[in-house]
């Protein structure tokens, strides 16, 4: 039986990397393999771009570039290693996906939303997440918990205005797509964060977790 | 007065850059200011994909991530280097453009031709050559002559079935956009090819070079 895809989104500082640990191990509780992984990255390949992208001055790339550049590490991410785990039956958590491209360079960057459609299409034939967590949370709060981070970003260095827009970027496509995507407000403690995302996770995809 | 964009383009070993500096100097010699760059390249951000893309195994990368690299790198390109030289009215020569792109991923490696056309028009937004030189050789002299350099790339260790699917492909890509395109015979000796290269430019272009 084919695994299920999870994604997590949401600006800098809103915990995913923590979220997904805590998730993950509830899922292996109830018994899944899991694999964790994060984009841009989680391949050797997109790795190898992912250090082309998150290192720099922000203007380092033409935002369109920048777009190709996201969907070539997706692309090897998901034939290599999303698609071939869920066909085992293993579930997949991703730190980031598609919609962190739709999000930072179509509303952050200015990119246009049919260019942006139109390289997915191109890139991954249709291929989307099971259900996406939308880690929600105020900018300052984000980018404060991220500046406490010893490996800021290149992301991190864009202007307040930019993470405005990343924020309700990503609340607009929760309201576009409620069947596949959930909004957890991410500001209350971890352990009621994760709990959120358990109740989520167990609603949307039919699986017991422990409390 | 805007320049004029020329690229050159063929197979491994058909002498694309030498007759890049030969064409060049006619150009100037004429009068012209002349920008000489290359593909995958010709810009910081697409040198570093450059790199990504000519080193390694031939099958490290998936073929439709391999094109969306190549168009990073291309969107670099022509947003900072080639745009702003055809602006202030400079002639730019390419040694490869789109047309490699073309050929190598979609005959070489088995990318549908609809969606590298979907990409480029994500990509370049209709941006164009307004002359094509296809610089044609027999695929065993090419190889040949690549061999004898010191800098073998990762396209060079794909095997000979590939090979004359990019000759058959660059040909039928002249055969299809004859206004755009021109075939050079390049079996001939550098001098012979210089001159054809001339004439073509001079014939299509308007130009008047020197013999």
């Amino acid at each position: 039986m084919r695994g299920r895809f999870i994604t997590l989104e949401g600006g800098e500082g809103a915990g995913k990397t923590t979220q997904r640990a805590r998730l993950a191990a509830m899922l292996r509780e109830a018994g899944r393999e899991v694999v964790e992984t994060r984009e841009p990255g989680g391949e050797a390949g997109a790795e190898a771009i992912r250090t082309l992208l998150v290192s720099g001055e922000p203007g380092r790339w033409e935002p369109v570039a920048e777009t190709l550049l996201h969907y070539a590490a997706r692309a090897q991410h998901v034939a290599r290693v999303i698609a071939p785990a869920l066909a085992r039956g293993a579930w997949v958590i991703s730190d980031r996906f598609a919609d962190s491209t739709a999000v930072y360079q179509g509303a952050g960057q200015g990119v246009a939303a049919a260019t942006i459609r139109a390289i997915d299409a191109a890139s991954l034939a249709g291929f989307a997440p099971d259900l996406t967590l939308i880690l929600d949370i105020p900018v300052a709060d984000g980018l404060a918990r991220a500046a406490a981070r010893a490996d800021t970003n290149r992301y991190e260095r864009f202007d307040a205005a930019f993470h405005g827009r990343i924020r309700e970027g990503f609340l607009a496509i929760a309201r576009a797509e409620p069947g596949r995507c959930a909004v957890i407000d991410a500001t209350r403690p971890l352990d009621d964060v994760a709990r959120a995302i358990g109740e989520a996770v167990g609603a949307r995809l039919g699986v017991t977790l422990p409390a």
